[in-house]
């Protein structure tokens, strides 16, 4: 297909697909003259991935191309290339403290970890940014009093784990490892804000039931 | 106590508490010179809650404020005051679309939401933020071609579920109805960085399970 109906098709505008172009978020088309050039398929899906990526990932341009060139890269076996894209998923900006509150959080997150039975130790834990942000959480609600030890963060690990392997039986339903990827990273980002804005509607809900006699 | 031990108790600057207090995020000290306020606990808990509003939860300052009015709103009740306060709370930017993606969307969150008993009708469903973040997010997942039905959306609603009872309970631990409402605000901010960095180090256990063999 020409670059109109690539355009027609995906619902982005042709000056954004062209930007997407000249910063190699979406691949090349195949030249069919000097002016124009053919779209197919691929181009359609890797579009409504990097469209995803940005406008309900919110995330920065050059982060989205490192996920792309990450799902690319055939040298990483396949754990390792959905952990390179899902690791480069914007989070929160740490804190950066290390004060004794935060050895605190840092303690609890190992002791919730093995309890879990997930095999987080050196660098794994100490690079992974998934972690970091855990550990900064949990001081922030200690800092603030709000309890957050194993007994809180237990409920929300087992469940995290409930659903990682619905969400990995999901990503497994694509049938090639390249899908498997894109799945991994579009499910992980696009499912987020699914499940904060569940849980907020579950707390209104909850809220309604006790304090304004609301009845299931 | 006087400003330079709130900064140093809170670890927030006295140039930041000086623009908390003209923008009225911090209540006024008790005046006790030309130059000088006195401050206690209860500066020191709401600079807490502030900053971690801030920055834990990336909310702009007007939100904040609005967030902070809502909790010392007399007129409402006390889920009012929980439901205007948590509504307050930023999320995604909503997509504006209106096509039949959209509707089918709408259609399998009312679905799921009728499935789960909770109520969500007319204006409250028009204008709850989490509900749009969440119709929004099923048709952009939809929209990808990634499956984001009523089967798939039915676990994450039964966590959501499960994870609010537990919430409810954190936040009646609170003595004071005050204390529930400012509970209420930090911990569905602050857990929400933990709910999601959880499920990210759940995946990321899971993948290595089924993808590199690592044994529980």
């Amino acid at each position: 297909m020409r670059l109109a109906e690539l355009s027609e098709r995906s619902g982005v505008s042709t000056a954004t697909i062209k930007y997407y172009l000249r910063e190699g978020l979406l691949q090349p088309g195949h030249r069919t003259s000097a002016t124009q050039a053919e779209y197919g398929e691929a181009h359609l899906r890797r579009l409504r991935l990097v469209r995803a990526l940005i406008q309900i990932g919110r995330m920065p341009v050059a982060t989205a191309r490192e996920v792309i060139t990450a799902t690319e890269d055939e040298s990483l076996d396949h754990h390792m290339r959905l952990g390179a894209a899902t690791w480069a998923l914007p989070e929160a900006p740490g804190t950066g403290d290390e004060d004794a509150t935060h050895q605190a959080a840092r303690a609890a997150v190992e002791a919730l970890l093995d309890r879990l039975g997930w095999r987080y130790e050196g660098a794994l834990a100490e690079y992974s940014p998934a972690y970091r942000t855990l550990v900064d959480s949990v001081a922030a609600l200690n800092r603030l009093g709000y309890p957050c030890d194993l007994e809180h963060l237990l409920p929300y690990g087992r469940l995290a784990a409930e659903l990682a392997v619905a969400d990995l039986d999901t990503v497994q339903e694509q049938p090639t490892p390249d899908g498997q990827i894109e799945a991994a990273v579009a499910l992980t980002v696009l499912y987020e804000p699914v499940l904060l804005s569940l849980r907020r509607l579950a707390h209104a809900e909850e809220s309604a039931r006790r304090f304004a006699g609301r009845t299931p």
